[in-house]
């Protein structure tokens, strides 16, 4: 079966269903309803039939989704079926928080490289790892590491992004506040925070 | 003019349009041309277009966008005109990488409040904030805080956004990997890194 095309929206809500399914699967849970899970996930039963029906998978009727063929159909799309090492670009205080993550072995990530250009915390460990000089950067080329996460200030943000592509990374997840550019083959996920934060108030009511 | 039923997506971008546009005007830019802002958030004209037509604002021609004007209507709709303070519960690693976050300030906003249920965390500083024990939620009804972020463990999170609720906090960004629940006209939104970590491998080419 091909998974290719499958919208950027649909791909967005695959973890989301993939979190409650392994959570589900965790407590002893074999089958759920196609009601019951739109529930847990608060998202419409239509949307989620629809986003199941790109791999083909629509459940037995009377019976539900079966929960451990949907998280490897999910796993097998979003290719999360091994494990994946991520290189950490900036050891400051959110790159560190970033370390200390427990969501990332959810899905088999391992901070497995963190670098830094402040000589200060060059060759110190942070949890169990060492962190490397940022002019190392080539070094995941060699390690084959293909995800990267940005943390560090926003006036070089765009230099490391250029130095990752040039290392043969491909997926990005970038925390600062820039808009950074990179070949159509990479693909950079922006996380802003104070964005997020600020949609809130628009909801609040008047007072 | 009337702000309502904008929809989500676009209240989503709002923020990505303000903070490049904020960033335009400390560099003393006072007009954008439609093709180089599109460039600069990296979001199709035809989109940005459509998005500022909500607030009946479509530039002038040969002149493009007016930067003050457009920092000024987005604020007003996203109701960002004033300073807010926000509380947080829970000063773990997490929470403390959210203390320290520079981007909060960019939109006015102050954590000015931090709960957390560790007897060895309650009554220590963090910055320049005392961590209050989290059994005193309602306190943040006196003190009128409508916003807060949860980064509590994900057993308790439930029970604490409850309380939240019952304090009066309308909007809240929540931080555990659980999906909760509140009342409609309370809005949270989730915020699940490794969920978007998940989906990078998918736009990975095949090895």
């Amino acid at each position: 079966m091909r998974y290719h095309k499958i919208s950027d929206e649909t791909i967005k809500r695959l973890p989301i269903y993939l979190r409650q399914l392994l959570l589900l699967y965790q407590r002893g849970c074999t089958n759920v309803s196609s009601d019951g899970f739109s529930n847990l996930v608060h998202i419409a039963g239509s949307q989620i039939r629809k986003d199941f029906s790109y791999f083909g998978y629509f459940g037995v009727r009377g019976r539900g989704y079966d929960v451990k063929r949907l998280i490897k159909e999910i796993k097998k799309i979003l290719k999360l079926e091994s494990c994946r090492n991520v290189a950490l670009v900036g050891a400051g205080r959110v790159g560190s928080a970033l370390l200390g993550y427990p969501g990332f072995k959810r899905y088999g990530f391992k901070i497995s490289c963190v670098l830094d250009a402040d000589k200060r915390k060059i060759g110190k460990k942070i949890g169990d790892i060492i962190v490397k000089n940022a002019t190392k950067i080539d070094v995941l080329e060699k390690r084959k590491i293909k995800l990267a996460i940005v943390a560090t200030p926003s006036d070089v943000a765009q230099d490391v992004i250029d130095k990752l592509v040039k290392a043969g990374v491909n997926g990005i997840l970038n925390f600062t506040p820039c808009t950074l550019t990179a070949p159509k083959k990479v693909k950079i996920i922006n996380i802003d925070i104070a964005n997020d934060l600020a949609t809130l108030p628009y909801y609040l009511p008047s007072p």
